[in-house]
């Protein structure tokens, strides 16, 4: 039983799109009033911290139309529909960067925009990368840069605003903290 | 000029709400191929990492709608029209718990769910925290509890999935890294 847990009274799907569902719905809360949530349902997504043999951190650059600019982000992507999110993350490295990983490890999970969505990314941790033949080619509609930077040059992305992603800025200091141990 | 632009062809606005409005635009790829993008507009929000003179993380509290939970997360909130974004985090650190702060800083922004959407959170880190006589109320349909944990607590939090927000994630490295010089 959750203290705070808010009821649905009514509710509406407004919108079923490829990627998100839009739904309305009235809730009673807490207090016995009522109020209006609009909530955005995502099928989730992976997002991978990739660690070359150098200790640098593979990014990829793509535009992102919701911003109306090109971000610079760890490699992610949304997971299929039945898929495993540890298969979502071979599957994403490989697509996005043409990198395959001896070492995959869970790192964790959480929610990205709570107030309004119910996305979670897993974020994972890649190491041991080498260099896949022929890497199996990601949706077509993505276009997609690479860089390898150090960790240093990520914090200083970080703090002049050219790294501009939550999960990014999360992984930025994950490495920083894992290279100091 | 962004090689990596995607321009617009056409589009519609589907739903415009209290919060959110989306939109479905159908965009010209750097190929020349065409896509359908469904994306949400957000208003943009803040989030405030509170440190207290013990050091200690106050957190709060609250249902989320989207996931069919409560979450713990750093006290945030949305940017009210014509808001500038230090003063939604003077506001809302003091309606979600009664602090005030003699030291704000600005710690950076960044974009929560690109691929879809576009709100962007600013974060700053509030120090000097002091107790509010009277403190403003929030929003009416807000239900929020309080906690205070170590940096180590809140870490523990992480690693079990008690803390599962992002951007909490992120503050928790940062106070880490922050206490840690």
């Amino acid at each position: 039983m959750d203290k705070y847990e808010e009821k649905t009274l009514s509710g509406e799907t407004l919108y079923e799109g490829k990627v998100i569902t839009l739904r309305v719905e009235e809730v009673e809360l807490p207090d016995g009033n009522r109020a209006k949530r609009e909530l955005i349902k995502h099928p989730g997504a992976v997002a991978v911290i990739p660690i070359t043999a150098e200790g640098k951190l593979v990014l990829v650059e793509q535009y992102r139309k919701a911003l109306e600019r090109s971000l610079i982000e760890i490699p992610a992507g949304k997971i299929d529909p039945g898929e495993a999110p540890e298969i979502t993350a071979v599957r994403e490295l490989e697509e996005e960067t043409g990198y395959g990983a001896k070492e995959f490890s869970y790192i964790q999970s959480f929610a990205t925009s709570p107030g309004f969505a119910d996305e979670v990314i897993h974020v994972y941790l890649a190491q041991g990368l080498y260099t896949i033949d022929n890497p199996a080619a990601g949706d077509e509609d993505e276009f997609i840069g690479l860089l390898e930077v150090t960790i240093e040059e990520a914090e200083e992305m970080v703090v002049t605003g050219k790294i501009f992603d939550a999960k990014t800025a999360f992984a930025v200091l994950y490495v920083k903290n894992l290279l100091a141990k």
